[in-house]
């Protein structure tokens, strides 16, 4: 119920702006006896950082992530952990021209018009930077998977930079972390540098999709009606910044097929069902089906770019407005390690729940 | 936190499945006062029944809705409102063949899985007959929503058949309910319909898009972060049966878009502000923006067709099976009024939301 | 969030009033495979159930369950089981000298004005019939327990009807079941039986003390701060009609106690921890101890009383009131059914909790 | 769900421990624009701070609140506010005798069966510092309730210490900041001046009862069944440190009471109904009705005591124990504030929650 809060049993509730003296995530229902320290966090969070090329913001946050409470001795006690980052940064500089007009494509104009507050330092709370908490909070998660699912495997990945997107025979999981863009395939890294330099320079900026993974998820979590798998990571991921779209396994292509192509043939293996295919994305019915979770998500171009557009002010008169300082040419590149932190909370959440109301595997097949 | 619940303060709970005496909504959280009988629920879900022509299955299930609760001398009470919809053909027919069977792409394994409990007589609690439970709250929500913004109107219709997608240049809301595919593009109708009497003829199955729209709702409804208006829609539309992706105005195509071609330009109108495009599908950061509040979701097509695939048995063997009976090849015509059903019941309860944490609109601008 | 619901991942939503068609427990986040049939829900119904003697009110209502949904082939399938009674008498009778007048001590007036309806029919939603449809859920939960935790045992019985306690020197828990009073102590029954038979032809009513208590109950269940077992004891127990106390342990009285006298003392026993006394009442810092759990309530008397009271109507006049018909004179007495039956929801909700955030029991002593 | 969390639509989640780096409340969903800075919630915590006398523990802990996050130019803005206090005593010091032995009376035993962690520093989660962030939380909620409610009221006081009463004919709200026990009863305060100075000096503890009142609460707050006005306080207070008894109105006291002695008579005044008495503490089937809400609860002696104790160790072998150090003879004193500040969340949620469900007041009499 909470606004700022996901999960079922393990929940996570962010709080905190981009201006003020921190953010951070409040984590409830974290099993106990979890090892865990700051620098295992800090991993993630440092892959989200600004600033690491010159495809990112040339914002300079340490983005040190604190644990306040709910570890003890190297272990998660049960109790909530708070997870905080400082903001280093908050001086009050001159926003001069945006201090009262809205940017169009952003976020300001519906804060306002709810809330009835203009904070015209950042984006306040619908800053992208609320999802460094997320990132703290996903690491938290991945964590505490590997006691319960040690095989479960979370992989995020870029798929398309605007119109450009990659060549699905040449994946290569091994590439994602040996290219600014995270993506699997090298040759579209190349182009994609090409292509953003040159949007970049002209102070624009592009779209993406992002597609997240996860292998060795059991067969059977999630539930129906609206704990369904695949509608917590709808939820998950369409909660991020900028998102317009979610699909799971073939998505919104799935309109396309006949019930022949579509269906995963199903056979018998070792340890299980095995499928021929995968145009579910590893859930039917909203759970999981053994095979690989697979889910997409569209991110839009930031609106923060050096070209005049037409918008209003505060007491509604016309203006333009140009968004002059360090932009992110494709956020896209810094949503996919959100992507992944909200795969492993999700996924953890449905590995609690599962347990809780079945206990052990029931269905064995075979 | 209910797995078979949605909402925050107008919470739908569904339950019952296709092959049980009864399902439902008990829907809690009302508004007293709204002029309600069961003919004004009735409708919708007429709209939804099956057997309404050759493209729909030719089951006969009247749905007929009962109110037990909540209602008084024609008004809701503000406490618990019952809505019961009793199956008439419950009878326990010759499954044969598919009672051992598991049928790829329908969801019968993974229940199997989690549940250990093997519902041959149909999808049991999958079943799309549960979407008659939530077309009957929508119908309830959609009288709540006239007392509180008497100007808002929500329409349902398709963009794509299979390969075939609609004339965006062609739309009329008027032609939606002058053919059985409730899609605003006449053409596209008669194309479809030859289309799918084809794909009905062979025994086959397709999916569709459908696309919602919700006029007139007011700027300011949703909140960060969990109950953001576009992160609720999403994991309402995800949750229906058979739904693979769901976007919110540009949706995955605004990975495509540069920063320019996404920022909806504002100008000031005599009632607020104007925009001069709607990529971002009337919501930004996850709250309204008072124009029409856009969403798409993709359902895949049905599992039930009659070429034969491969499968396994619950024993674990290796099997053919087939699916005979009466389907439908086309499910995404029967989702459309679902998916206005769960926009009418998102959009009333961030309208509660609302007037609950904010009270009167506070942020206005000019 | 949802108002009328309880329960974390075992959640009780009840529907419906009085005088309507039916009223019910939807139930959802019951583990599978429980078996269950009407009869092991009817028979908690019965003991509830009026007009058994002459100290309940002598309506007839037989208060049959039906079980809807979520139950196949006599196993709970892990989706929500529809609990329906139907109210078997709901004529519109005469109501006439109650229609407009508020009765003191009763719900009328607050549910009015609330929610500007005036349902004069009786007690509409705030009607103790209610606690029917708790009865029947609370039926399913004691199975469900069982196969969780064997041994575990809940026992309601009444300790004090108006001015009256019993003695706990005499409690036998073989007499419960041989009084209408449902208390262990057989004296006390006897001094009721007369006290009560002068209030009831007096038409007045009086006030009782429920207790009830869990047995068996492992250590461990129970979480901070507001998952506390104890926390959601009071609530479940304050949320029945009538209630305006709720004890845990020694309760009020614990106020009077010193450190040394309110130290339950440990030793080791062969099965763990065992306590020398237990004024914790099963419980410390909101986590069950493994001694038995010790929940007590107060019951107000019944409104409905044969002498004139003053009040006002609908249009603020004032008036007298006077409630003939037929009334318990002790509704403590059909609480007792409804206090066992809170108590079943709540220790399965936490053992399932307990099971969902750590699995298996960690903290072994010894 | 969340287990930490209280509240509806103004929702509290604490977090910390009493020897960690800090400890805190994350707030969600406060309406925007509440008037608040530090100074406005840190006379609360003031209230509560140890060490203002001899008769609460001489620990000195500034408990200085910071806002990390939700308040912008001294409003709140609608999103999550963070409270934090630092533990700026977090030294680990020789716990020594304490390290291995469980504390009759205390939670050390239940948290480590349940999460399997020792955190012998202090109480650790369980400890009663956890109640500094609920005060935190009721400061703010005390502001934004005057937005909504200006002539509110809540009001906490001791009417009981040990076997102590006080005399309520001598009740004078004027009394209760004068004395140390927060009493209205000045005589009172005088005999437990030298009631408990006698406890302290013996190394005992004694338990106290403490009453919180809200006045001018409007009618129509509370909803059936899980949302009732008493439910939410009863949880509320039931949820504080040490508490095992919650009362609402006569409390437990109203089952000694006949349906004639329990009538609260009503007449027409000129705002509304006027009421002759007060048994039902101010609400009437979980609603508010207008009069005083009134709440009492009982809190147990504190475990830390001077005198020998039998017990266990971690390892299960019997041992003595006696608790050295500086404790509160009386930790009711310190739950005055708490029970104010939960009184306060409670009814801001519960104002919030009607005005989103109901929006204005429908029922008016007369």
């Amino acid at each position: 119920m909470s606004l700022n809060s996901f999960g079922h049993l393990f929940r996570v509730t962010t709080w905190g702006e981009s201006h003020g003296p921190a953010l951070g995530a409040t984590v409830d229902g974290c099993p106990p006896g979890v090892h865990i320290d700051e620098s295992m966090i800090q991993q993630w969070l440092d892959k989200r950082k600004p600033g690491q090329n010159k495809f990112t913001t040339q914002r300079r946050e340490p983005d040190q992530v604190k644990i306040l409470s709910g570890v003890f001795e190297g272990q998660t006690t049960g109790t909530p952990v708070q997870l905080m980052i400082e903001n280093t940064d908050q001086r009050s500089k001159d926003y001069g021209d945006i201090m009262d007009k809205f940017r169009p494509g952003h976020a300001d104009i519906t804060y306002y018009q709810k809330y009835g507050i203009r904070d015209y330092r950042g984006g306040g709370r619908s800053s992208a930077r609320e999802t460094a908490a997320r990132v703290a909070a996903g690491g938290l998660a991945r964590e505490a998977i590997k006691s319960i699912a040690p095989d479960l495997r979370i992989t995020g990945y870029m798929t398309q930079m605007g119109p450009h997107g990659i060549d699905r025979s040449k994946i290569d999981l091994d590439q994602i972390n040996k290219n600014p863009f995270w993506t699997p395939d090298a040759d579209a890294a190349a182009t994609w540098a090409d292509y953003l330099d040159g949007i970049r320079k002209s102070g624009s900026s592009v779209g993406a999709v992002i597609e997240v993974i996860a292998q060795g998820v059991p067969a059977g979590l999630g539930a129906p009606i609206y704990g369904k798998l695949d509608t917590d990571l709808a939820a998950a991921m369409m909660s991020i910044n900028a998102v317009k779209g979610v699909e799971i396994g073939d998505g919104m292509a799935a309109a396309t097929l006949t019930g022949e192509a579509n269906a995963d043939e199903i056979s018998m293996g070792p340890d299980g069902p095995v499928y021929g295919s995968n145009h579910a994305g590893g859930i039917l019915g909203g759970i999981s089906t053994g095979q690989d979770v697979v889910v997409r998500f569209a991110v839009k171009p930031t609106s923060s770019i050096l070209t005049t557009r037409d918008t209003i002010t505060k007491s509604g008169e016309a203006a333009e407005i140009i968004t002059k300082g360090r932009h992110d040419p494709c956020v896209g590149i810094r949503a996919v390690p959100v992507g992944e932190a909200m795969m492993a909370c999700v996924i953890l959440d449905h590995l609690l729940l599962h347990r809780g109301q079945i206990g052990e595997n029931r269905g064995i097949i075979g």
